[in-house]
This record gives structure tokens, sequence and C-alpha cells, in this order.
């Protein structure tokens, strides 16, 4: 590796690429370009540590969310639509994880007794087993994140309205129970 | 769809799993929980931005960095190496995108004239032509986040301790040219 190469390896591309967009006269646009690369790095930094610590129960954190999702309701089980709105994931995508997930024995799809056009998914006994272990490999991770509970609160506070902008409908008062 | 569901529809999700995070008894894991989807759900919406502003353009976000990059440049090349090192992308990523490049005629690779086991990139007029209008499409996006510049810095404090711990190098002075 050249001598140029490892000087240039040492600072922030971030910040590089900030100071960049400044100097071609770009200032307005320059902190929205280092908040959406931040975020996207620390995103990608995250979903990798979630990824591997589920990675050993084979699973992935797409997977286990639905496994989790249906294992708070009273009854393990929910309509397909339902998880596609509560996990803000394309439908196709819950279709895709949940035919996974049946494949593995973690889940059951059926219809609804009442309305047939439902499809349910219900975790099975052998997806209770799996979910345990999993929590407890992803909640390892959630523990060990470099921000006190009044960061995450500051942070939270900082990028909601971006969620709201995309129509996330966000509450502020405590939800009522399912 | 049922009164239930859209009854649902209407609390935001990240809070509702929060508390139920709290509720089971894992509220050390609960706001790294709430962090780490907050985060998640916000790539996604900025992502689907910055992508769909490029689209009319025939270029990813991915692309697009590699262009923008090369523009940068007094000569516009630089070796693949520099590259995966300065977007923080894996160089087979890179490789790809710009085989991608390459074939729409935005770029061209060469070996080295000194060295010929790297490989360098270049931006053809061509790619320049797209750079200026790619350019301004994402500016766009990045102008209208919302997010205050102040937001920004705080964002990033808050959450660059995360690249930290990754191994990212983090600089506070400013960089040297290149």
């Amino acid at each position: 590796m050249s001598k140029e190469m490892s000087h240039i390896r040492y600072r922030d591309p971030i910040a590089e690429a900030r100071r960049q967009w400044t100097a071609h006269g770009w200032s307005g646009a320059a902190p929205g370009m280092a908040a959406v690369t931040t975020i996207t790095r620390v995103q990608q930094i995250l979903a990798a540590r979630v990824e591997e610590s589920l990675a050993p129960l084979g699973l992935t954190f797409a997977r286990f969310e639905i496994l989790r999702l249906l294992g708070f309701t009273r009854i393990g089980r929910l309509p397909m639509g339902k998880i596609s709105d509560r996990l803000q994931v394309h439908p196709a995508s819950v279709t895709s994880a949940v035919k996974r997930l049946e494949r593995e024995g973690l889940i059951t799809r059926h219809p609804d007794e009442v309305d047939n056009r439902i499809v349910l998914a219900a975790i099975t006994p052998k997806g209770r087993e799996v979910l345990g272990p999993a929590t407890e490999a992803v909640n390892g991770v959630f523990e060990s994140i470099e921000l006190e509970e009044a960061d995450v609160d500051a942070l939270i506070a900082l990028i909601n309205p971006i969620r709201d902008a995309a129509g996330d409908h966000l509450d502020t008062s405590p939800g009522a129970g399912e």
C-alpha cells in the first residue's frame, strides 16, 4: 500500500466528503449528505452485529422480527397483512420470510376461519423454542449499543421527523394493549 | 380491513415494540432495540428518496458515489482499492458497480503505469456529463432533509461512537487536500 493510501485511510471519509461538498459550493446540501451517509454507515454496522448474533441460530433479523411479533400475541398468530403493517415491511418481503420460516417448521400458515381471504401465520412450538435464545442474542446486541438511554431518546427525537414526513404514524401517548 | 387493524395502523410500531420489550422485562435492551429499529427505518426512507432522485439518470447511489469521488480528483482517476476505502464499501461491491459504469461508458478501467497490479478507474467525458445533473438531483434530496445543520451535528455526535467502535477512523481536525 502506498504512503498516500495509508495517509488517506486515517481520515474520516464522511467528514472528508462534507469538506469536499462545501468546497464545491454545495454547503446547503453538505449537512444532509453527511447525515444520510452517517445513518447509512451506522445502519450497516448495527445490522451486521444483529445478523451475526442470529446466524448461529439459523435466523436473520427479518425472520426473527416475525417470530418475535407472533410470540408477543396471546395465541401466537396474526394475519400476514398485519405483520407487514407492524414491521413496516413490504408484504412481498413478509411472504418470502414467512415461507422460509414455514419450511423450517418455525411457523405454519392457514386461512382465517371466518374470512378465508385472510392468511394467518402462527408460531409453532419449535418456533417458540428458538425464539427464547434468539431474543437473548439480539438483546445482547441491543444492550451493548454505544448509546445511553437518554442518547437514544435524543436520537429518536432528532430523526423521527423523517419518519413523520414519510407517513409513519408516530404516537406520543401510550397505546392500548393488544 | 378490520376495525382492529385500522386501529393498530395508527400506532407507532417502534414505540409499541419498545413498550413490549419493557413489559417483557427486557428494559436494558429496549432503548437499543428502539435505536436500531429507528435507524433502520430512517435509512430505508432516505435511501428510497436518493435512489428515486437518481433513477431517471440511470444511476444508483452506489454508482453515483463512485463517479462523484472520481470527479473530485485532479485527473479523474483512482485505484480501485482506494475507492473501496474512501466509500467504506466492500471491494467486491466496488468491482461490481465499476463494471456496470464501464458497460455504460461512464468510466474506464486500466492498470497503473508504474505498478500494473493496481487497477485504476477513470471517469470518462460521458461520466462527467451525467455527474452534474446527478449531483444536483441528490443535493435536492440532501437539502430537503428534515434536519437543521445543528441537528445534523448533534446526530453525528450521538452516533459516531458506533462508527468508532467499528474501527472507522474519525478525525476532528481538517484533513489535508488530495
